[in-house]
């Protein structure tokens, strides 16, 4: 059976905080690092083994890639890092509290800018020093691969195709593949792979830090999809993630 | 100008305990992990910007690298790790005591099984569970490849041809590179870029956390080489292990 295990990254210092954080380059809080730990461990104690494993620019995703796998002892294995796992942009939006925001602009606006599938928050404007046009890592992309926001819907668009050419040939060959990634950029593939309507993918929500299976066969038919852990606390988590974006 | 810069990891568990190390997976000290950053913190005040990083398999370099780059806030540039940046393989003296060693056998014997060329340890047994074939990183080597013992033209036999056909591709596409390794894996780089002779290569030592660079032109001829820091420092640490082989 072929596996492939999304990761969601730990608390960063902006959940933390509950601000709206996108391409935002935030860190894992303390917590965080434990929780990237602690996915380890159960992977590991799951008997999972990677053979490549997969990540974004950002660095709250790339260390809790690093945390999980030293806890695996598998530090060693091929780590691939794409900008099209990013987290979804979140425009004008990003470092904004989301409560402050729910306050403002109603649960439902709010809801929207988090989850809805086309609608884009309003873009940081071409000159702002938040543009990703500015930093360096961004500079073998085209321009007009450099969002300035996203809805869902575009994020997906960038992220399924490095699904489909670079991880899913992966699988083709056998390989075992872990991905830590974003909230967003997770959805985009679980979306992808589940075949999960527009409308039913704004209810869905990934908790951090528990590891999200998926089984394939051969011919990369999905069998079974499911997360590793208490499954009341898992669903705990998911409601916590939903309920970030109402007011208080 | 191009450069390569190496950095030699820092302080691991066993170099504390003063004892071989070789292939044997063995964690970066508190200390070592400070020494990793304090290079990062070093390397981004220089200027210094990697395009992509090499490391080996072995986790005190992997977490090496991982520290300086995060300092150097350059965590999503490519890294790829291989076997032939493993330190020399020490054979039977894996685990043992450097000064207990030379106390039992001399410093001379010490030194050379620690620096000569082309005398290697006594393997270990084919049947002992250090035999790294039973670890599953080096699952896909040739049986041929994996090493019960080396002396440094062994150990430089399977580098070279990793600098020739992955690293200095990299410099001819005007990419800066850096690599996280070891002491025995970067002499054999050293040895090479340099032309250092068998005789010359046995008293020239690498100190652990001080980046080494190497500024090369357009055709890849070596312009100069320097360690960044304080020379006296830089001194005091070359002899410092220099002096590890010997007899207290």
């Amino acid at each position: 059976m072929l596996k492939l295990v999304l990761l969601r990254h730990g608390e960063s210092v902006w959940n933390k905080e509950n601000r709206f954080t996108g391409w935002t380059d935030v860190d894992l809080s303390a917590k965080g690092m434990e929780e990237a730990r602690e996915a380890g461990r159960v992977l590991k104690q799951s008997g999972f083994v990677p053979e490549v494993a997969y990540t974004s620019y950002l660095i709250r995703a790339i260390k809790t890639l690093s945390l999980a796998l030293e806890e695996m002892e598998m530090l060693y294995i091929p780590v691939y890092k794409s900008w099209r796992l990013n987290e979804k942009h979140y425009g004008e939006l990003q470092g904004l509290n989301k409560a402050e925001m729910a306050q403002k602009y109603g649960d439902a606006q709010v809801l929207i800018w988090r989850r809805s599938f086309d609608v884009p928050p309003a873009p940081i404007p071409e000159s702002d020093e938040r543009n990703a046009k500015c930093d360096p890592r961004y500079k073998n992309l085209l321009d007009r691969e450099i969002p300035r926001t996203e809805s869902l819907k575009d994020a997906v668009a960038r992220i399924v195709p490095y699904w489909q050419v670079e991880m899913a040939p992966m699988l083709k060959e056998k390989k075992n593949v872990l991905v830590a990634a974003h909230g967003n950029s997770l959805r985009g593939i679980v979306m992808y792979l589940k075949n999960i309507s527009r409308e039913a993918i704004v209810d869905f929500n990934i908790p951090t830090g528990i590891p999200y299976v998926f089984e394939f066969d051969d011919d990369l038919n999905l069998i079974k999809d499911y997360f590793i852990g208490d499954p009341e606390v898992v669903k705990a988590l998911m409601e916590a993630v939903a309920n970030q974006g109402k007011a208080k």
